[in-house]
């Protein structure tokens, strides 16, 4: 899916793909590995995912990297908060695969929601979809072992089970490897 | 401040007060210690909060009770997840004291989102809002102390220092009432 369809589908089906966008969208292969925004930039792009794995991360007071999202085709991801409020970020994003892009830039997208209805559409519908995502995930963190959280991960998203090295599922679920190796052994 | 001038000052400076508005908007009067939305109920209101304060909470797994936040006048609040999902909710609203609140339906919400440019401003902006918040508090908890939490919020919010009991900013800050007072003995 691109962002096009994207739209027709979930904000507002009297868009048609091919039409004209309220904002540019441009297109990018980025290999894999690539740093798209690191700590302490300024994040000045949100990206829709078409092909490959991005991941999100922080490090911790401590010098821990966590994990806090991966993504997949047909998601946007971006250093959201940094996007929103244009101030350096706390968070990395970064390609674990070879990944093809959609792009749209923060000026861009400011341009279009002072008069677009449909560029308003489209960041409400993202930011309550990822206010919703936080809210989840730290209501997990709360209420969940990690145990549990595991097994939300390989029925809820198995594709993230298969597709990602175990050292980096242990981070995102907040658990060593050797915990997280453990935790595997029980369940099977 | 009510939700006209809000509108006016944040959302777009075109709309003055007075201008009819794209949703309904009732007043109410709440006597203190209403709980607005309680545990499991779907949310269908947006509160604009004219006077008075409300508190957003949850109960965790040992059935302890933690505040996840204060609102003051000028803000909105709501279960928000659950007013977005509408889905059970799983934190309660309460007032904490008697309050005067500006009262939108998710109902006349949506139907406005269907073709009103400031209702979907208002709704991206709100949205926005409370992502950066709540990522804000998510890392608060993940690098400061409990210690150099209370002290942002005795710099950044004196007035919720001051207007709430002590028992419920212990429960905000994630610690018993006997180590924030402790915390509060250190500091003075």
């Amino acid at each position: 899916m691109n962002l096009e369809l994207f739209i027709h589908q979930y904000v507002d089906s009297d868009y048609k793909p091919g039409d004209p966008l309220p904002f540019t969208v441009d297109e990018w292969t980025i290999p894999k590995h690539t740093i798209l925004t690191d700590y302490g930039q300024v994040e000045r792009k949100a990206y829709f995912l078409l092909k490959g794995i991005a991941k999100i991360s922080m490090i911790r007071q401590d010098g821990e990297e966590r994990v806090l999202e991966f993504f997949f085709p047909g998601q946007f991801f971006s250093a959201y908060s940094s996007f929103l409020n244009q101030k350096p970020s706390d968070v990395q994003v970064k390609v674990l695969t070879e990944a093809h892009v959609q792009v749209l830039t923060h000026e861009s997208m400011q341009a279009a929601y002072a008069h677009s209805l449909l560029a308003n559409k489209l960041g409400r519908l993202a930011a309550e979809f990822y206010y919703i995502r936080k809210t989840q995930r730290e209501k997990d963190f709360l209420t969940k072992t990690a145990s549990e959280r595991y097994l939300d991960l390989l029925h809820g998203r198995p594709e993230l089970v298969q597709q990602i090295p175990i050292q980096m599922i242990a981070k995102y679920l907040g658990v060593t490897a050797e915990s997280l190796s453990r935790i595997r052994k029980a369940i099977s």
